[in-house]
């Protein structure tokens, strides 16, 4: 498999992931340990939240949405990782049951003004459930090797 | 305990919440679901990436500090939930055998227009190793519920 590096992803190119499920059980696993508000761990007190039901804490989303991310494409990239996160939004809860896509856009690629072996990629990812509602979006430049390091873009 | 509503989050107020442990057991668990990049896994793998060793995700930062914030004070609040994140920087890795402390700022507060029974609180969180270095920041609104409904700010 050709591994993908900087000069790989290209400013307009979008590409499609999944569908993942997403279960009740991990919804709860990942709300008792890292988010356990009663509308992320119980349907009853969900219920009574603006979220309507028992649904996914957003952190549990942006998890998946890496996941989703990793075994899409970084994977088989020359990642070196991200420095941070431009805006994430959460749009609809995720639910027990949902199967989830992600869309990725690549907004722009530029190169490293310090490291010559080094690009800036900045994505937009979309995620969506099976009703083709958008459940949450994500902005973020991750850095990348490059394959000809120092070269004219 | 008495509950924290809207009008008890003052601008400019701090508070300060830990510390908390970090082990390399819970670094590669989240990794292993939800980031399985190398540098995240395998300390071999992590010395010779920009983290230089074994570093948690990012994901799992945020993990963390979330669950650092519902400790704090978001289970005695009225907290209704957010709708995104304005920013996350992950400033250094953060390591297994770290103990977090994490600094809460209050920058802002304000009636929601449209719910009489809501208002918005916008947060500054910095999260800090037993060195006393900042290993990431999160700025983000949040929902609560409102002791005085509709009352004048």
């Amino acid at each position: 498999m050709a591994k993908l590096y900087f000069e790989d992803f290209k400013p307009g190119h979008t590409a499609e992931y999944g569908p993942r499920l997403v279960t009740r059980e991990e919804i709860i696993a990942f709300s008792v340990q890292y988010d356990p508000q009663p509308m992320h761990l119980d349907e009853a007190a969900a219920q009574k939240s603006l979220l309507g039901g028992l649904g996914a804490s957003g952190w549990h989303g942006c998890g998946i949405m890496m996941r989703m991310i990793c075994d899409g494409f970084l994977l088989d990239s020359t990642s070196m990782g991200a420095g941070g996160v431009e805006e994430v939004q959460w749009q609809r809860p995720i639910r027990p049951g949902d199967r989830l896509t992600l869309r990725v856009t690549i907004l722009e690629a530029r190169a490293s003004k310090s490291r010559p072996d080094m690009g800036i990629v900045r994505f937009r990812y979309e995620m969506f459930n099976a009703h083709g509602e958008g459940v949450m979006t994500m902005v973020t430049p991750a850095m990348f090797g490059r394959r000809d390091p120092g070269a004219q873009e």
